[in-house]
């Protein structure tokens, strides 16, 4: 199969684009380097001297005698991806492209509107590349549970069978974001769910929980990890956790953390997305899967830290705009009943990850974790 | 009352700049040529000479001894806004600055994401200038019925009462919009809705059916009237269909006509944005009208003014993407009981109409009537 990963050089294009190449799939990678060029900007690091992605690629080449290529370029200019889809010919493309940090699109005006023209920019030229070269191309779409906001309601999965009046129909599930970047995802699937619906593609929307963890099959047997962000712009909150336990530092919650967040390991992040390769949309189809495995508080997730480290829990004033205790129950069945056995984060899950991260702890910047930008 | 229009020299900013003119309100407008720069790129005219905006302006203030001002500018350009609202201080914004047309935006990849960037990047513009200079503004923004597409439920007014699995939740109504200007649109009203929910803004959201006619009591007491298109890109239907009857062209229905289309008179038009002022949204409320008078389908349109001018109909195939048959009934109560008094279209009203085109036959084109742009 051929694959095309575009943002294949960061925390979740790398380890697909590992996953994908140990496989034997004739993997090609683009990323435009924004994340990197953001992390400078903002003044942060990740657990690790940033590598050269090229060097990381041939490494990756030398241990499984494959031929990944990487193409250093940027999907939101026009014609690149439409002379990438006609030279490469994908069966899949797998889309990580995107501006991935809530807290910088919260920063200001400039930030929210370069995250919601970098993403949906980025989502509309995969769409024409893909309508106007190849129509039967999957697509792959990394979106996040956090479109759906915490409605009173079960979430389902992108859709919803409403009745009203006593007719019926089935509806795509209303969104109910709370970051612009967030939003940005938002319009990202009205995009996509748009181009099954007029042209035809096919397309699988995976609304993903927040990831934590760096080891997969491919991560352990190469020794080429992803870039593992711990800050408090864009790094997820587990991993923020660890990075905190190794310091002693405390595990900072943000409000009361009676906040419910799904979340999955990212190894089965990358069964999930194998999973959709296998099982493409029909064409015209607006597939959607809620990419996660359990869901929990961020409190009970604090908790389960300090219970392996003994890293005392500090409350802190909430720099988002959030409930803090509200409904949620969403589904993830469609996953599940496709075979996903998830990874469930147990003690020993923690103890190993608090190893991974101890033996970097020199990388470690106390600066960078402390919020430093508010919702408001 | 100090009222910002944005978008003022526009087919409905300009009736609706005269109308709160003539009302004594203290008006500005801005505008950024758009609509002119691309009228000209499509090599379509309206039903007159293009008049110069300033001059226009000059002829208003002398008939109402008013002191209007226009400021020719792109609130797309970061600062414009903000600077604009700051000196004019503004009680009310009235949003009709964007990319109107849905042919336009199907064109190719170019216009698709140029309509897109600008309608929403201009969205987001006046969102932050609102946020940060004077969240207490009311925004009032021009959105369309076709964000909510045919969906096979009754159409309520931007919100929907929703009951799943034994609970419920007020949640936005599900859209299904046909063309990428109607996705526009939809990205505009999550922005707005998101901005009420986080930043607590003052929203009102006006969902419009197609516009027809020119004749508002201001356009007539000063002979000063809005831009008219008629041609396949920028004119709305009924227009169209008036200068089709003028040159006994005949009347051109897409596909079988079956299409139900909610639509409103441009004095209608005017009532509910006076109405809309007058009745603000909350803060954090984010208010949606669906703003038209009447449902018709197309044929029952193109029949009635048949039968006023004898003019023939020929159905011609569909360049749009769309059901022809379909359940369509959306509400507008909400206008309704606020006292808009409708007008509706009716025989004598489109013999007034069919005079005034008449009037300015000369000026018809009529190779840019017949649609040169599909959905496809």
């Amino acid at each position: 199969m051929n694959i095309l990963i575009l943002g294949a050089t960061g925390y979740l294009g790398w380890v697909t684009l590992l996953h994908f190449t140990a496989q034997g799939h004739n993997v090609l990678g683009v990323d435009s380097k924004l994340k990197q060029i953001m992390m400078v900007k903002e003044g942060v690091t990740a657990l690790e001297i940033e590598q050269d992605p090229f060097d990381k690629i041939q490494a990756v080449n030398r241990f499984y005698g494959s031929d990944v290529k990487l193409i250093e370029n940027d999907i939101c200019t026009q014609g690149i991806l439409k002379e990438i889809v006609t030279d490469f010919k994908p069966d899949t493309i797998i889309d990580f492209a995107e501006q991935p940090s809530a807290p910088l699109s919260m920063k200001n005006e400039h930030n929210a509107i370069g995250t919601i023209a970098n993403n949906l920019v980025g989502t509309l030229r995969l769409i024409y590349a893909v309508k106007e070269i190849n129509p039967d191309i999957h697509i792959i779409k990394l979106g996040t549970m956090g479109e759906y906001g915490t409605p009173n309601i079960d979430i389902e999965e992108g859709w919803l069978d409403v009745k009203h009046n006593g007719r019926t129909d089935r509806m795509l599930f209303p969104k109910s974001p709370h970051s612009i970047y967030h939003l940005s995802k938002v319009n990202d699937s009205d995009a996509l769910a748009f181009a099954c619906r007029v042209w035809g593609l096919k397309v699988t929307d995976l609304n993903q929980g927040f990831v934590y963890g760096m080891c997969t099959p491919e991560t352990e047997a190469t020794n080429l990890y992803p870039r593992f962000c711990y800050d408090s712009v864009f790094g997820t909150v587990l991993n923020r956790f660890l990075v905190q336990a190794e310091l002693y530092y405390p595990l900072t919650i943000y409000g009361t953390g009676g906040q419910k967040r799904p979340m999955i390991n990212i190894n089965d992040v990358v069964k999930c997305i194998q999973i959709s390769c296998e099982n493409p949309a029909s064409a015209g189809e607006f597939k959607v899967f809620n990419q996660f495995t359990e869901v929990k508080s961020i409190s009970d997730i604090a908790n389960l830290i300090e219970r392996v480290t003994s890293c005392p829990i500090e409350n802190i004033v909430n720099p988002r705009i959030e409930s803090e205790i509200h409904h949620y129950n969403p589904s993830n069945k469609s996953l599940l009943d496709l075979g996903l056995e998830p990874t469930i984060l147990s003690e020993n899950e923690i103890q190993k990850m608090t190893e991974w991260v101890s033996v970097r702890s020199s990388f470690i910047d106390k600066n960078i974790i402390k919020p430093q930008i508010t919702w408001e």
